[in-house]
């Protein structure tokens, strides 16, 4: 048990995460959560809704990390930088989970209704990264374009991460955002 | 009927995306689409599964062009530069068809499940043109990088397109393209 789950929610997320990669998503029952996390089924309904929503669960909290980062970037910084720089910020929010965030990875990737979900969850960060560009007076297409970039850039920062890449999660995403401008002939 | 449709397809096609503009996606039945287009409900069928499918008809021709577009890009341009110009390459595909990409795109805009079908439909492209990628040699994750970056090139160069812009959609993907190098700091 580490330090960011000393409450029922954390283990019950914990043992969630662990029981989907170890046995299946599907195959993983409520009281078989409950029980490992040492409480009752009843304790696991006081936080989620269902099995579904402790995959999710962290995504509103996410989402306000990286919109109070693009709010408090430098204007001096151009928009793809600083959008890269509040996934950065907000990756301190993960950065003591990535067993936990491996789990999640596998569980979602051999699931294609909780994929679709996923791409769901990416797709209301994006839009909402860009209304935040726009309340900064940024223009479309530049708004959609710059958070729609900022957020392939932390989905494959995320991917180097969970598959190992050394350093912390702002780490890759710093080394993503560099590669990218390499990809498109910039650097 | 302008010169892509002279076929029971194409005006099909046109009938649908035109109702499903004036009155409304669920509003329209199969009926109402063979009766405009001037054929039976059996013609219908025999060209689309059900009238979701007349939104998603051209995607796998759009992919194949893509793709072609990917193999066939000189060795000597920045991956998202490649995957660029694939996507003004297969562009033509829509060129005579601004008006319909704009009924296309409002009513998909205006009915949610017909948004995760489309964000399925550009998540699958993504990964087929990341897999042409690491076919021509580039590795991970810089092929998915490039990818994501160029379906987003596309999706927001169709926007700046059906938005009104001046000029062709390859001409829209070109400065997007561009824009995006901008915004990175790059130019």
């Amino acid at each position: 048990m580490g330090r960011w789950e000393p409450d029922a929610r954390g283990r019950l997320a914990r043992a969630a995460l662990e029981l989907y990669a170890e046995t299946g998503y599907e195959q993983t029952t409520v009281a078989d959560i409950a029980v490992r996390a040492g409480v009752t089924e009843r304790t696991f309904f006081r936080y989620f809704a269902d099995k579904r929503e402790v995959l999710f669960d962290g995504s509103g909290e996410l989402q306000r990390r990286v919109l109070d980062g693009v709010t408090a970037a430098p204007a001096s910084l151009a928009p793809v930088d600083a959008v890269a720089r509040a996934f950065e910020g907000a990756a301190a929010l993960l950065e003591e989970r990535r067993d936990l965030s491996r789990h999640r990875a596998a569980t979602i990737a051999a699931n294609p209704s909780l994929q679709e979900r996923e791409l769901l969850k990416f797709a209301g960060l994006g839009a909402a990264v860009a209304d935040a560009l726009r309340a900064r007076g940024i223009a479309e297409p530049a708004a959609t374009l710059a958070a729609e970039t900022g957020v392939t850039i932390f989905r494959v920062g995320f991917e180097k991460w969970i598959a190992g890449s050394p350093g912390d999660l702002a780490r890759c995403i710093r080394e993503t955002l560099a590669e990218l401008k390499t990809l498109t002939g910039a650097v």
